[in-house]
């Protein structure tokens, strides 16, 4: 991807290399607003939670922020009263350099588990940060959020609410493929728009519904999962409500945004080899919708059938009925690539099923399941399984 | 495994090819009591359910059956009524052949989903099953039931009840790593005990919720699950009550039969390298503990870490922790193989990390959680995830 400057105004970024990875490999991010932003956040439902991830969550739940500090190669999770002491002692130093208060710093962090996050390498990494904040530093930082991504993620959106035109720009980190030290998936969000916080809250909420909570790699629920975002109003717009029509028109760039980096983590990592949606129509109810793509999103037998281009209608009607939602086998249909496999219970002619797995050799295709029961939906963006993933996280020592 | 003959007084079997598989391979097993026999059975809760899990369930529900008929190769699931149609003549074949009622003829199936099950073969089949039968012939029955085991997979146990030495024969397939074509899990267990109806189907629920509801490959529930007791009262044993010695005792054995038999399924398969105990301990409440075990159980990142022998307790801790069950991180304990490699959430010095690596090298071994908030435990026996595994399930093709 080529790196076009992004500006967001009113926003700076850093990328510096502090030495938790080595190498001089860059591993700590900060972006700061001008002003106070208001803030809205969404954490993991792990109930071992990382030290930085309590404490982001008490600086979020006031709904103003400024800055947001990241660091890489290091997940600070299961690190006791110690980690809790060094990310505390990271958000007082980066809110002194930047003469704002502790409280407006939400810290994050990715990386390996169990390993107490070192002081030093913070200490110095941070006073480089604000020394290199800049108003087009953004890629770097998005570089500096990275573990095992093989690319950096970063997405933008231009919309025009309450008079102004203003940007959306979002971060993200997290390899598809979920890395040997827990794909974290951190997503960081800045708008110059002004968004009240409660507005903004809402907001988030939907658009993590269809993107990062409709993105499933391997099931697994990191300890630091972590979304963000800031709206600092440099922009200038007039405020609006969250059903008004700039309210929509704002919602959804900001899950275009969402959409366009969960896909990406989806896409990277060495194992995927395909990106593929499971989209559920035709249910009773949208929760059973979901319910029934994650099912199939995440079965282990689905995803190997993917991975070997195998129209396997069989394993994915399986996953489907142990969903735990009530359907009806003669009713339910399902197309590969628009290529329907199964009618109303009834298998499709062999030659359909010859032209489904020449289309599942594509990188990208969606997976239809008709439940034939009402009409709702729901779509879930999954990977392949592949030798490759296996290999890379079974290979990976302590 | 040597086979040694195993008779179970006033049982038949019988193994014999009828054409589904093709070349000469075993596919058609037939069981059969002199006399009716009661019956307990569990079928699986998949929504999709194949047609003879649907009349299986029906039969068994009036508490007596005589004869187990058993096809692999063929699921006969999402075949819709065409193959309910082929089950229920297959019934009423070896109903006639026997002359016993169609209705205590229990039908099962398993192989491809939703290709009809031949007629021409069964209806040749339960013929030259029937001529067959001999009450030497449980290893033949065995190797029918086979799809992509390894083995055939036979246990037995001899137990002295209401003054009778009484036989427990269990046969069953199902292949550790989850066979291309679903691999159903078909138990069928076999006694000359005198056991009544409702006594045999508590002491079956009780013996399943610690063997084959307590083992997990891949967390996918197949669309023909079925487990089957018959009990004959060939011995002569004076009945007894679930909560008697003899109840006890018998439970006892027909436990141990059916985890030896699930201990079989979860080490078979070319995809397994290892087979690893995930106990729990110190849960508030067993479901609590069973809700944590098969969380580690089934997530792919220590399923991983298992098979590259990486005593990687972050995620452990990480797959308890979104098992949603409120736990304490700081009281957790983790060990594996005995060798502890995490204290109250404190990290074990590396010298015993490298012990457990160590240890890890072996095909079997316990990791153990104590969650520190109970004294509920549960134990679910998994398997490693290895690029064999993949490579077999997605080679096969439609």
């Amino acid at each position: 991807m080529r790196e076009t400057p992004i500006r967001v105004p009113g926003f700076r970024f850093a990328g510096v290399a502090c030495g938790i990875k080595g190498g001089g490999k860059l591993d700590l991010a900060l972006m700061h607003s001008d002003v106070p932003a208001t803030v809205a956040a969404m954490f993991t439902r792990n109930r071992v939670k990382a030290a930085p991830v309590v404490i982001a969550a008490r600086h979020t739940r006031r709904g103003r922020a400024q800055a947001v500090l990241i660091n890489s190669g290091n997940a600070n999770a299961c690190t006791g009263a110690a980690g809790a002491r060094v990310a505390i002692a990271a958000c007082r130093q980066t809110s002194i350099a930047l003469g704002i208060s502790p409280y407006d710093v939400i810290p994050c962090s990715t990386g390996k588990i169990g390993v107490l996050l070192p002081a030093v390498p913070m200490v110095r990494g941070i006073a480089a940060a604000v020394r290199a904040l800049d108003a087009r530093g953004l890629w770097r930082a998005a570089h500096a959020m990275r573990t095992t991504d093989a690319f950096p993620k970063v997405a933008v959106r231009r919309v025009r609410v309450g008079g102004r035109a203003v940007t959306i720009a979002g971060l993200a980190k997290g390899a598809g493929m979920i890395a040997p030290d827990l794909a974290t998936l951190l997503v960081c969000a800045l708008t110059d728009a002004r968004v009240a916080a409660p507005v903004l809250r809402r907001l988030v909420r939907e658009a993590v519904a269809t993107s990062f909570n409709a993105i499933t790699v391997d099931g697994d629920m990191s300890t630091n999962d972590t979304v963000v975002a800031l709206a600092n109003g440099a922009a200038g717009n007039t405020p609006f409500a969250v059903a008004s029509a700039d309210g929509r028109r704002f919602g959804a760039a900001l899950t275009a945004v969402m959409r366009t980096l969960a896909d990406m983590v989806v896409a990277d990592g060495e194992g995927a080899t395909k990106c593929v949606r499971i989209e559920v129509t035709g249910a009773a109810t949208v929760a059973a919708a979901r319910r029934v793509a994650r099912s199939v999103a995440e079965s282990q037998l689905v995803k190997t059938a993917l991975y070997g281009g195998d129209p396997n209608w069989g394993r994915i009607v399986c996953a489907a009925g142990y969903a735990g939602v009530a359907l009806a086998p003669e009713r339910l249909r399902v197309a590969i690539a628009g290529i329907p496999v199964l009618r109303r219970g009834e298998p499709a002619p062999d030659a359909a099923v010859r032209r489904a797995a020449g289309a599942m050799r594509r990188v990208s295709f969606t997976v239809s399941i008709d439940l034939g029961s009402g009409r709702a939906t729901a779509t879930v963006t999954t990977s392949d399984l592949t030798p490759a993933y296996v290999r890379f996280n079974s290979a990976y020592s302590t």
